[in-house]
C-alpha cells in the first residue's frame, strides 16, 4: 500500500471547515483516483497549530486563511520547501501574483487556484489547460455573486439598491460590510487574474478599473426592460488593438446574450476567441461547499498528472423505468364528462396534474396538460387507459418535462 | 533546443482539416506552453499515407477519421506503440470505450477524447478533472445541434419539423442524411460517454434508451409556449436507487432552467452534485474550427503534465479608452427642440443613437436611449456637454451596453 498523502489546512473557517468534511467524505473516491489516500496532516488556525510543523509533515498546503499576510509568506515558504499549493485567495494572486508564479516555476511546484474565481464555476481550469494555446480575444464575466444577486431583485421587484442590499445581507448573500463587492472591487481582483490566464499577461489588481452599482436606481431597470436589456455587473478583458483592457462595470445585455440570463447569486463566464467562437461556463459564485469542491478537484490534479480517465469501472445496474413530469396532449370531442374521466385514469395510476389548458371547441377541442412527476410505466399504463376511451380523435401524445429544482 | 513532438494525423475532412490549420496558426503558443514545437509528422487519408510509416514517426496520433473500423484498429495499434491518443470519434468511444480504456491503462498512455463531445464545450476535461472526485448526481445535456436548432427553429417561427430541418439543411446545421441526429442515436452515444466519465461505470451505447424528434409537432411547441416551457433534445444520465439511468428523449423545461435559454446549433450540459449544486457549460457544438479547437486543447494536455500556469509573462500595454455601446437616461424639461439639441452634441463627438424612448410630461419627461458603440473617452465628451445644456433637470446617467455578435 502506498503513502498517505498528507495535506496541510491553513484557515479553517467557513470554506476550511467544508473542505475538512467533504475530503473526508470523498477520501474514497480521491484514493480510486489517484492511487493514493488524502489526509489532513494539521490544521492552522489563529489560535492552534504550527506552521513550520505542518510544513513538514504535508506534501501539499492548501492555503483558505485569506487576505495578503501572513498568507503570502506561508504560500512562499511552502514552495520554497516544495509542497504544490492549492489557494482560494483571490487578494493575493491578483496584488503578488509574479511573484507567486515565479516561486512556483523556480521550485517546480504546482500553484492551483481554481477555487479564486467564481468558485466551483471552473474557468481556471478551461483557460489555462483546454484553451492553453487559444488566441483568448475577449472574457465577460459575471464574477462577483453579491452583486449579481442584489441587480436580479432590482429588475424582478422593482425595489431600490438600498432594499435588494438588505434583503441579500439577511439572506447570507452578503457580508455585514459588502463595500469590496459592491463597489467592484472584488470583480476586479477575479478579473486580473482570468486576465493574467488568458492573456499570458502580467496583469495585477492596479491596472484594472471598476466602478460599482451603489449609484444604480430602479428607474434605470425599469427602462432597461422597455428596451430589451438586463443589468449586470460585468468584468471585461480583452485585447484591443495592441494591448489588453480589463474593466469592470455595470453593463447592460441584450436578451439574448449567455450572460443576460443569469440571476441570483450566480457566477458566469463567456470567453470568445476567434477558433472556439464562445463558450460559457456558469454555476452558484460562492458557498462553502461549492468552494471547497474547487479546492478539491485541485487537490486531486496536484496528486496526479491527469489520467486517461476513466480508471476502475464499476457495474452498475442500468435503470429504464425512472421518474418523470410529462406533458400530455389529448384530441378530445367536445363533450360534458371527458376532463373527469381522464382524470380518473391518471388518478388509478397516481399520476396527478400541475395544469391544464383546455382549447377549441367542436372537433378542434383538446386538453393539454402538465403531470407531475411520476414513475414512467405508471404514466404510460395511464396513457394506454386513456388512449382506449371512445372520445378520443387521435392517440395521446406525451412529452417529458423537467421541472425546476432551484 | 528539444526535439520537436510529432503528430500523426488520421484523417483530413473538415476537422482534420480544421485541426491541421489551427495547428500551424498556433505552434508558437503550443511550444511556449509546452515547451516543445508541435509538427504534422504525417497524414493518413484514404488516398495517401500508410499507417505503419506515419505511426513509426509520430509522438502522439490525432485520430479523425470517424466510424468504426479501422480507427478502433489504428487507435488500439497507437496505444500498443506506446503512443498517446487524441480522438473526437464518438460511434467508437460509446461501443469499445472498455477495450480502448483498458489499452490505455496498459500501456500507460493517455486517450483524450474532448471533441467526442459537444465540441469545444469542456464538459470531458471538467468531468475527468475538475470533477473526478465528485460524487456527480445528474448530467442533462443537449449534446446534438442538429436536433436544438430545428426545434428552436420550430419554437420561434411555429414551422414545422419538415420546414425546419429542409432549413438545417440549406444551412449546413443537418447532413442530407440526417437520421442519426433526429432520431436521438448521435445524443445517445455522447450520453453514453459522459455517464462513464461521471459514474465511472461501464456504459456503452447499447445502454442508453432514445427517442428522437421526428414526431413532434407546432402545435406541441405552442401550448408549450403557453405554459412557460421550451422544448429541448435532453440527454440525461443519472443515478437511481442503486443503479444509474441513461436516455435521450424531447423533453419540456421550465424558463428558468439552464438549458432552457439555450437556443440554435448549441450544445450545453449541466453537471449537478450535492456539494457543488449545479455547474453548467454551453456553446457551439460543432463546427470544423470549434472541434479542432478541443482537438489542440487535448493534444497541448497530452504533451505535459498541466504546468503550473501561467508561465512566462508578456508586457502588454493596459488600454483604458475603449469602445463601448452605451445606455444614457437623461431627466430633461418638456419643451420643444430638447432632442435636437441632444442629437446634435453626440452628433459632434460622433455618436449616434441606435433607438430611443421618451416618457413623462412637464417635470418628469425624459429621454431614454441607446447609443451604438463609440470610444468612451468621446461618448463622456458628449455626455458632458449634454450634462450643461440648460434644460436638464438632473446629471445625465450613462450605463455601457454589450451588443449582440451572434
Amino acid at each position: 500500500m502506498s503513502e498517505p498523502f498528507r495535506i496541510g489546512l491553513l484557515g479553517h473557517g467557513t470554506i476550511g471547515g467544508a473542505f475538512d468534511e467533504l475530503l473526508l467524505e470523498r477520501t474514497e473516491a480521491v484514493q480510486a483516483v489517484t492511487g493514493r489516500r488524502p489526509e489532513i496532516a494539521g490544521i492552522l488556525t489563529r489560535s492552534r497549530g504550527d506552521f513550520d510543523d505542518i510544513l513538514g509533515r504535508s506534501d501539499l498546503i492548501v492555503e483558505l486563511i485569506g487576505g495578503l499576510e501572513p498568507a503570502r509568506e506561508y504560500v512562499l515558504r511552502a514552495m520554497a520547501a516544495g509542497k504544490h499549493v492549492v489557494t482560494a485567495n483571490k487578494q493575493l494572486l491578483s496584488q503578488h501574483g509574479d511573484e507567486l508564479w515565479d516561486a512556483a516555476r523556480e521550485h517546480g511546484v504546482q500553484l492551483r487556484f481554481e477555487a479564486s474565481v467564481a468558485g466551483v464555476v471552473p474557468v481556471v481550469r478551461v483557460l489555462s489547460e483546454s484553451l492553453a494555446a487559444a488566441h483568448v480575444d475577449r472574457i465577460h464575466g459575471i464574477v462577483n455573486g453579491t452583486t449579481n444577486y442584489i441587480l436580479s431583485e432590482m429588475a424582478s421587484r422593482g425595489c431600490s439598491y438600498a432594499e435588494a442590499l438588505a434583503d441579500a445581507q439577511q439572506l447570507g448573500y452578503a457580508e455585514a460590510d459588502p463595500s469590496e463587492d459592491v463597489n467592484g472591487k472584488d470583480a476586479a481582483a477575479k478579473m486580473a487574474i482570468l486576465a493574467r490566464l488568458a492573456f499570458g499577461a502580467a496583469v495585477t489588481l492596479s491596472d484594472v478599473s471598476y466602478e460599482g452599482i451603489e449609484h444604480l436606481t430602479a428607474d434605470d431597470l425599469a427602462y432597461a426592460r422597455e428596451l430589451g436589456l438586463s443589468l449586470k455587473l460585468i468584468g471585461t478583458a480583452e485585447r484591443t488593438g495592441e494591448g489588453i483592457s480589463v474593466r469592470v462595470h455595470p453593463v447592460f445585455l441584450y436578451g439574448s446574450h449567455p450572460l443576460a440570463s443569469v440571476n441570483g447569486p450566480f457566477n458566469a463566464v463567456t470567453i470568445e476567441s476567434e477558433a472556439i467562437t464562445e463558450v460559457t461556463l456558469s454555476g452558484p459564485g460562492a458557498g462553502g461547499s461549492q468552494t471547497a469542491s474547487a479546492v478539491l478537484g485541485d487537490v486531486v490534479s496536484a496528486m496526479i498528472p491527469p489520467p486517461s480517465l476513466p480508471g476502475a469501472v464499476h457495474r452498475l445496474p442500468i435503470v429504464t423505468d425512472v421518474t418523470s413530469a410529462f406533458y400530455l396532449h389529448l384530441e378530445v370531442a367536445d363533450r360534458p364528462g371527458v376532463l373527469a374521466q381522464i382524470a380518473e385514469r391518471l388518478g388509478l395510476q397516481g399520476a396527478s396534474v400541475k395544469s391544464v389548458v383546455q382549447r377549441g371547441l367542436g372537433e378542434n377541442a383538446r386538453l393539454v396538460m402538465v403531470v407531475h412527476p411520476i414513475l414512467e410505466s405508471r404514466f404510460f399504463a395511464a396513457v394506454d387507459l386513456i388512449g382506449h376511451l371512445d372520445f378520443m380523435r387521435s392517440p395521446p401524445r406525451a412529452i417529458r418535462v423537467i421541472e425546476e429544482e432551484f
